[in-house]
């Protein structure tokens, strides 16, 4: 039997493969409904007011995006580089546990529509938004971003 | 005799107190003119396209405009918490090389209107910008970030 998480595998070793994401310890926990979760322990993203560094809540904002969009190509059996365009965050509160972070897709972006402009075009906008939040569910910083797919050449 | 370098001794203890700083290997390497500037090597900040990964990025531009406020604030002793309110950031092109990164004060934001609201209120917002450049001028990535900067309690 397939748990989610375990389908989760080949973005997980895309995630390790990279020495400052393994640094920081992201982990893509679950993808359902089009929000992927992306994890991360504070102790490895602890700044030096004993909450989690600003650029480790990017990173993981970051990587939930990328990886909602990585992870829906492949599952579409589309070969695609994904690259970040632009991005704008908000640090809305200090975050002193564990970085829990959700992305999915901006209401300006259609999956359909995405799809079939990487298919037909070779290459394909989208736009995300992604979270953290603390546990009474409370947004703690939040962040909009633009990528670019690619279409991979084959043979 | 004192270097540049050696007066960063401080800011370079605060950035390796922070394990994802550390991790990134990001180093203060020099402040003049009000230009913070900041390196981290690409090995340790390398994606799955062998370019430097978008949170590194972030990551080493957040640093050195919080440096920047950080150690200009020592310089001024002023003793002073500083912390990110929000940032854009637009990725231009990949960056293949080492990380270098300067900072300085958004035009928006003058340092002594900064300095005087810092100890006058106990608290002032700044604006800075930042930049990573590639090996012939060419701005690769660039920030606008907010900072609040809030006076610790003496005694």
């Amino acid at each position: 039997m397939n748990t989610v998480s375990s389908d989760l595998d080949i973005l997980n070793g895309e995630f390790l493969a990279m020495p400052p994401v393994q640094a920081m310890a992201i982990r893509a926990t679950g993808l359902e409904d089009g929000v992927l979760s992306v994890t991360a322990p504070l102790a490895n993203n602890v700044n030096d007011k004993a909450c989690a560094f600003g650029g480790s809540l990017v990173s993981v904002m970051t990587m939930a995006a990328w990886g909602l969009l990585s992870e829906s190509c492949r599952r579409k059996n589309i070969d695609a580089d994904v690259f970040i365009a632009d991005s704008q965050i908000r640090f809305l509160a200090p975050v002193f546990g564990d970085l829990q972070a959700e992305a999915s897709l901006h209401t300006d972006t259609q999956w359909d529509a995405f799809f079939q402009t990487l298919l037909s075009k070779g290459r394909a906008r989208a736009i995300t938004q992604a979270s953290i939040k603390g546990e009474q569910g409370q947004t703690l910083c939040e962040m909009t971003a633009r990528f670019a797919a690619i279409r991979k050449k084959t043979g």
